[in-house]
């Protein structure tokens, strides 16, 4: 008898990656504690995590919406509404009253699926967005987006032959979770060059390059919005798709969802739509949140999927009530409405204005294009490096563009990742950062001194 | 282009069974809704589920402890604290000012494996109970105690020989589990003749008759309390190992964790250990909380886990600090210490004395035999089945005590589960009851008129 050793463990776990989690975030997370600590000498006085869509995160400003936190405080501690007259608005006691009465305690497991009720007021939501109806019965709620997108992966695998087309760049979960489950990741690349639009061709030659290997392609990833959209209409999918929902610049950018598409065509492609709380004004990433939408699958897979939530008895009664406050937020003439919406305005303003001065700032470095990205809360821009830059970071037995996050945490504090993280074109480097920020002027500012002190260390490309 | 139906899928997830949420809980269901609705001819007024230990249920009793809920209220609106002066005990706002202190924002993501500053409160609690030391680093909070199960089988399953020895009867999870990540389970019989005690010779059986088939054990289960207990001194497990913690007859039957007895015998085995807010006084399921701790497993398998539950980004903020409050009660002293006190007193003696007179009674109908629990939320009665009750099941393509069961809930709106969906002797019957409906005498006497008339109908066995 000896240590658990990884040798006895399936191996094909150790294939995993998770740059989002990676080298990167843990050093980020030994210069906090040397900083909390005192006595360093680090030539900077905080840790910007700029490396995770984490937008309540301690030194992050945004702040939850009140009327989500109220209406969780009171379905905690139901008494509270007696204890502490005139402190919840009316509407609220109300909201909090009527889950009560359908849910019982919130410390009891509830249907697998999702609270009945909340995922009528899911439906309800999908229907009023899209104008085709939507069944409570296709809709599944979840821990968080990706706890249904790791069930929807393990059930589509259905030999190591098994693959999936993966956007690229790519939010690392899905690769993760392929490896997990023996499958393969099929990667068709984003076009930089027209704002990471979908490109047809771009599908095609991937799935053209497969039958060479004999992968067997079992559904498509689009990430919507994320890329900025349109692509959409086209229909191309063949299986699952994930939609976020991070879009602040609404009403330039207005949302369309796949549903809305394939009903509209009268498509019969099979489609999973997944949303969550975690981001855009909502924000409630700790909540763990989410739901996904069945379209076009049988009865019998509905079942089965019913089956395998039923395992993991039910998603947490928290994110399932958060879920029905973003889906319900208050309406006008009701007394929390005017809160709500200066706070979720305030948030729209401050994340969309802060995406464009980044953007703009970062595109005016030399050897620096950034995309706009009014979709999402994240940039993603490219940047050249030197050739010397290059063989200092093989020495390092880094990425080129791993090599410069870790020299911009060692410099700034700020922690963004990689692009080989993500996958990017052979040759070409990026990084990731979100635009979650406090004060966009001196953090800007840090990301600018690095960049032209590097520069200035390694040469231009 | 069609529909999504299960050929397309993985195989292997349609082998996986659950009974508890299977054709008798589906069934409950529908005639939940029956007397909601009115207008049914149903020989009942309620539905009481026996089904799941899930302790705060509708129409069942258990109340939540008011000190979690109000540190919950006070995580979720930080702000309560001032809006509503002298309606919290002070205890209470001192320590979720200490968890905001650590966390910030519950609506953050948290460190993956959970929050620091909860895994030392979880550390000191285990100090205190085993007298040996624990390391925050070697626990990992999960979303209930199902979450880590499931992934520490999915670590251990190397490849489809791969197998882990399950007491029979079992909480099904475990075979569940197994089939989704294609492994199998070696079951090996508890012995009902000594209070469902385990018995060494019959792990060695287990183990003799996988030699034949070619199966690689990587790891046994063991549920404790759960089986009266006292099993736990011989060490002869080789894996992982499950400790719940229903305890509710704390003096007379003293828990006595595999943790200590590892170390007490200063013993090489790995073991890990799940414990969750679900169960027990505690009785959170909602929440989902939990977490286990890893003992002789090595520093790269700590390092794998921490990747793999990096992907899944978090356990439910609301579920950690489930866990803190249970791990760190109200001191003796302390403003919250005495309503504590009696709320889980109550409890305790409540669920101890309930599960006393169901024993008692259900031992004295003819044809049933029940060991007394004093260790668990769950009774599990033997009954012997005549050969005409056997035939008319096997008519109607039953198991012989699924057909009891689905007649008890026609009868009695009394959802229990069938002993076949837990695994049993051969040629035995069970059913598995919770021991958490209110008013024992009436639900009892629902039980024993239901038996009575079984036995009228199909003659005793």
């Amino acid at each position: 008898m000896r240590l658990l050793t990884l040798d006895l463990l399936n191996p094909q776990l150790q294939t995993v990656q998770y740059v989002v989690r990676g080298e990167l975030a843990i050093k980020a997370e030994t210069y906090r504690d040397q900083l909390k600590s005192g006595g360093h000498n680090l030539p900077f006085d905080k840790v910007i995590s700029s490396n995770i869509g984490n937008p309540q995160q301690k030194g992050l400003d945004q702040p939850p919406i009140t009327f989500t936190r109220q209406v969780a405080a009171l379905t905690e501690w139901p008494a509270l509404a007696d204890l502490a007259p005139g402190v919840f608005p009316a509407d609220v006691v109300a909201r909090a009253k009527g889950l009560q009465d359908e849910i019982g305690s919130i410390g009891a497991y509830s249907h697998s699926q999702g609270v009945p009720f909340i995922r009528k007021s899911v439906a309800r939501f999908i229907e009023d967005r899209d104008g085709h109806p939507a069944s409570p019965d296709d809709i599944f709620l979840t821990a968080g987006a990706d706890a249904g997108v790791s069930l929807l992966i393990n059930m589509l695998i259905t030999d190591p032959t098994s693959g999936i087309l993966i956007p690229i760049p790519q939010y690392p979960l899905y690769t993760a979770t392929l490896a997990q489950h023996h499958g393969r990741g099929i990667p068709y690349l984003l076009d930089e060059s027209s704002g990471w639009s979908t490109d047809p061709a771009s599908i095609s030659a991937a799935l053209a390059k497969i039958k060479e290997d004999g992968t067997t392609p079992k559904a498509l990833v689009v990430i919507n919005p994320g890329e900025p959209h349109g692509r959409a209409a086209d229909g191309r999918d063949d299986g699952g798709a994930r939609e976020a929902s991070n879009l602040h610049e609404r009403e330039r950018h207005p949302f369309t969802s796949f549903k809305k598409i394939v009903r509209d065509l009268n498509s019969p492609v099979p489609l999973v739509s997944f949303h969550s709380i975690s981001k855009g004004v909502s924000g409630e990433c700790g909540r763990r949140g989410g739901y996904f939408e069945l379209t076009n699958v049988s009865e019998e897979v509905r079942a089965l999927i019913y089956k395998l939530v039923s395992v993991g008895l039910c998603p947490p009664l928290a994110g399932q009530i958060g879920v029905d406050s973003m889906v319900r937020p208050p309406k006008e003439g009701e007394p929390s409405y005017a809160l709500w919406k200066s706070e979720t305005d305030a948030i729209h303003t401050a994340l969309a204005s802060r995406t464009k001065i980044m953007a703009q700032r970062l595109n005016a470095l030399p050897g620096v294009s950034c995309v706009e990205s009014p979709g999402a809360l994240y940039l993603f821009p490219k940047i050249e490096l030197s050739a010397k830059a290059v063989e200092v970071a093989q020495e390092k037995g880094k990425e080129p563009d791993a090599f410069y996050a870790l020299r911009m945490l060692d410099e700034t504090g700020i922690c963004v990742m990689p692009g080989s993280g993500f996958g990017q074109r052979e040759g070409e480097w990026h990084y990731r950062l979100t635009c979650l920020c406090p004060g966009v002027e001196e953090y800007v500012g840090k990301l600018e001194r690095f960049h032209m002190g590097f520069v200035q260390k390694y040469g231009s490309a």
